[in-house]
């Protein structure tokens, strides 16, 4: 009963699923096969091993237990035969076959099989401008060229360079460059935010503030035109629509595209943008071949539609899944949420689910709420600010996605893998609010951050609460003339008020402190927009409720308040 | 329209329902009443208040802004009227009313209601033993005492303290003790573990060799039975069954009752064991009378049983159910998965849903998959292991529990929430083998320890992983004839196993590295059977696996191994 199978791709799904189906099945023939030589990497490590944070390739490469996942180790220790340099050239569904040839020898075979499964990745966007191929320019495809740029810089040979593309890892190899390296570094990025798609623009807003403060230059809305020769073939600068850059180092990180050809010219589904398409049981249109890892589109577990996931993480829980089903055991790969979490220097960013646009995109009838709560017990020392935004649909009150920014610690991981769990399950605003969240000061409030998130929820599709857009809010500031009848109703400490009536003026900022509302608003005009502002938004949003029972006031609240608006603008009370 | 509402307790769940209420109601009158002058103070926070963490009490009674909530706060911020110093005596259903009095006046009255809220409370446990009157003796019962305690402390007067109770509180406070002041400190536990119900024995053991590292003293299984007089009626040491504690401090912190005599008195239902009985819209068992925080029964939403759960932050979350429900929007607390998490020293332990032990009490065909490990991933810097238990039932495959034990940080947080989110959700082992934990190498590992513990769980239940108990592998570390035909089969590194097979002698120790098991299995005797041992276990159970599968040797794998042991047994392997 034994069977042959074969493994296309050794980087994650692959080796998973090899692996895993050894173990289940141990007298079954598997070879894997790779055109690379390096395989079984950590590619999410890459950036970390460019700033000198991981010192040798190999760990990436190294089990928890120090030993190099080579061949091997996955002949010897797994059981899997691998032959890397080795690429697929076509299957033959017919005759269960893969032809392979040999990188090294040109040989070609024929591998036969019973399953076979492509985890054959992803490649790297290659920007269509003039210059790509110069030497100094690299995409980060795979180990090699992560070698080859750490010891570009070791050996002294970068003092500016230029990262294209403000996805997550293009911010991860800025960090890297400029932290550890002391290398100029600029970012450019064609959407006009950094992390399209993955959080909301003011959340990529804040992030950007902080690259900027930690000396890293970003430029959004602009795409590099030109990569410019000094004349040996080398990069030396990058031309953008805007400006040129000098630059003696170029890192396109514009994003990838599954590697799918082979799935193609054999005859299976795969999606229109490159996806290979499979059941839940990661079967592709071919019963007795699978896909896993990059190479695959993936059900969103929102939208309830095909998405693309390239995620070391994501593809080890396929590979397993893929593994099971080849044993003949079934299992499902329901889904993702789409969760996501970055270092950025002493920043950590996540998010999961939908953000607020992509949920509108949808159809959805989505609003969000902001906070900006404390990230543990408000008096537990070294407690700072985290912004965090619960997006959710009015109509049916189901929790669509959550994102934060806080401190670098692990306190937005815990919010983003909570909030993960239960919008697998189709968690509502009211599931968010009774979520329990382990209690004690070192690590939560007593109300945790997520649950104030869904309450504020609530309170919006009550409408008891009524916010204001904050770049509504931030436009007026710089103008007032936008929003004439506009006056913010400053409710925090009369010293911490003082300043902001002193810049914009009285007749556009008043302060009415947080525990004399009840007696004294009558000294407001009536005939005025209120905007509420307070340093998190809760008071602010007390006393809208106040203001709105007394009857004669309109008003409205900066939810985040002063903990987002320094965020968005840092320099919003600098000078007069 | 207006109504009028009594709420009885003014610390987290009173207050929280106060001021929702009244922001739902704006016009309804409501009043709270407290016997102590000190209110709505975070009283989780008192450990961290007598360490110095929280310099200052009022701290733990002030906002997020900085405003000390007192009477003339609730009243002029939250348009709520407090009597503190003020005792409900009685409540007349029938009339609805409630006897209150004033405990410096000694004058009484009547105030009358539509709606009634018992937050009444825990009170501490009582010794019953001579000497609990003593001068330097206290439970932390509230504000008033922590501020007595840390005023003794830092006047130079405590060289040497007795905590009694290794719960949560007495853990804490022996942190505090200990750490900041360098007092000489003694933990008491009459259980045969800390924390007792709120994690498993080898838990409770490894969080016991950190805090025996840390310098407190600690004696499990030992109740204090009377505490010694100087002969001026200060205490001065505490006897034991075992020894006599010189001390000048004793802290009593033996657990908790709920305060419900005046809902018993009222005629209300309560448990037996103290607890008012509510329906999930913390009704009691008068419709007017709504009750909530520590004096009550909540379910279980494990068990589906009541259970008690005195913690502010379910307080305060129970607190907005019965404003909601008062003002007329019906809404509901489901229950609790009773999620735990403290700070102890350098180390963080939580835990949520049922213990094994617990699990295997309710009728549970409980088991536990238990793994040790990184926190992140195993190539970042700072990572360390975290030891992480996965509580199923092995027949319907539902999630009973999770408990964890790490370093100081966040991570422990995220697992523990994560695994509560599912649990309310009743997740099963597959779910959290699907749960997408966020992924980047600062935070997590690509198989997350959630999603691998969750695998190791399927396997168990597949009975391809077969586990050996660690109690019974370490009584057979110290006395090999408890098991005579037992020998460790080490599959580390031959120059980790090397001191172990010094040790433990190569009749009961053999070495045969991981990646060479498939080459030389045949040297192992086929008439043993094997602990199968490595750092982690996941080695050990792929080497079980394929001995399996080869059929002739009968293996356990020693799940967690070295990384468990060695937090166990921290000397199992010092002198010969």
């Amino acid at each position: 009963m034994s069977k042959k199978v074969v493994v296309v791709g050794a980087v994650a799904a692959g080796p998973k699923a090899a692996c895993r189906l050894k173990r289940l099945r141990p007298d079954w023939d598997i070879t894997m096969i790779d055109q690379d030589s390096l395989i079984s990497y950590g590619g999410c490590g890459i950036p970390y091993y460019v700033s000198g944070d991981v010192s040798d390739e190999s760990e990436l490469r190294e089990t928890s237990f120090h030993v190099v996942r080579d061949t091997d180790f996955f002949l010897h220790s797994k059981g899997v035969r691998v032959l890397t340099r080795t690429r697929a050239l076509a299957i033959d569904r017919g005759k269960k076959t893969v032809t392979v040839r040999n990188l090294d020898t040109e040989v070609e075979q024929q591998l036969s099989y019973d399953y076979l499964m492509l985890a054959t990745g992803a490649r790297p966007f290659e920007l269509p401008i003039p210059g790509v191929k110069l030497d100094g320019v690299f995409a980060i495809a795979d180990l090699h060229k992560a070698i080859e740029i750490k010891q570009r810089i070791a050996e002294g040979r970068v003092s500016r360079a230029v990262v294209i593309g403000g996805g997550a890892i293009g911010i991860e190899m800025a960090e890297a460059l400029t932290d550890l390296w002391g290398v100029e570094t600029t970012l450019l990025e064609l959407a006009p935010q950094l992390l399209p798609k993955l959080v909301d623009r003011h959340f990529a807003e804040m992030l950007k503030n902080h690259l900027v403060e930690q000396k890293v230059a970003v430029y959004t809305s602009e795409s590099a035109v030109k990569l410019l020769d000094n004349g040996h073939g080398c990069v030396c600068g990058v031309k953008t629509g805007q400006r040129t850059l000098e630059a003696d180092l170029v890192i396109m990180a514009v994003g990838v595209r599954p590697r799918s050809e082979l799935a193609r010219d054999a005859g299976l589904d795969v999606a229109a943008w490159g996806g290979i398409k499979v059941n839940q049981r990661l079967q592709t249109s071919d019963p007795f071949i699978y896909a896993a890892g990059d190479c695959i589109a993936v059900n969103h577990l929102v939208t309830g539609r095909e998405t693309f996931a390239p995620l070391g993480s994501l593809a080890n829980r396929e590979g397993r899944v893929v593994g099971d089903n080849m044993a003949g055991y079934p299992s499902v790969f329901k889904g993702v949420c789409g969760s996501f979490i970055m270092k950025a220097f002493e920043r950590c960013i996540g998010s999961t689910g939908l953000t607020w646009e992509a949920a509108l995109a949808e159809g959805f009838d989505a609003d969000y709420a902001l906070t900006s709560p404390p990230d543990r017990a408000h008096f537990f020392p070294g407690q700072a600010v985290v912004i965090l935004q619960l997006v959710f649909d009015r109509r049916s009150r189901r929790v669509l996605g959550l994102q934060a920014f806080g401190m670098m610690n692990d306190s937005v991981s815990a919010r983003v893998d909570a909030a993960a769990a239960l919008i697998s399950q189709e968690g509502t605003i009211e599931d968010f609010g009774l979520l329990e969240m382990a209690y004690a000061p070192p690590f939560s409030s007593a109300i945790d951050s997520i649950n104030a998130a869904a309450y504020m929820a609530e309170n919006m599709c009550e409408n008891r609460l009524h916010r204001v857009d904050h770049t509504r809010f931030l436009a007026w500031l710089d103008d007032e003339s936008i929003e004439p009848d506009w006056m913010v109703l400053d409710v925090r400490h009369p010293l911490e008020a003082a300043p902001c009536i002193e810049k914009f003026g009285a007749h556009r900022w008043v302060g009415l402190e947080y525990g004399q509302v009840r007696q004294r608003y009558q000294e407001l005009p009536t005939d005025k927009t209120y905007v509420i502002f307070c340093n998190a938004g809760t008071r602010s949003y007390e006393v809208q409720l106040f203001l709105d029972h007394i009857g004669s006031y309109t008003t409205m609240v900066l939810c985040g308040g002063t903990n987002l608006i320094s965020r968005l603008k840092p320099d919003w009370m600098d000078g007069k």
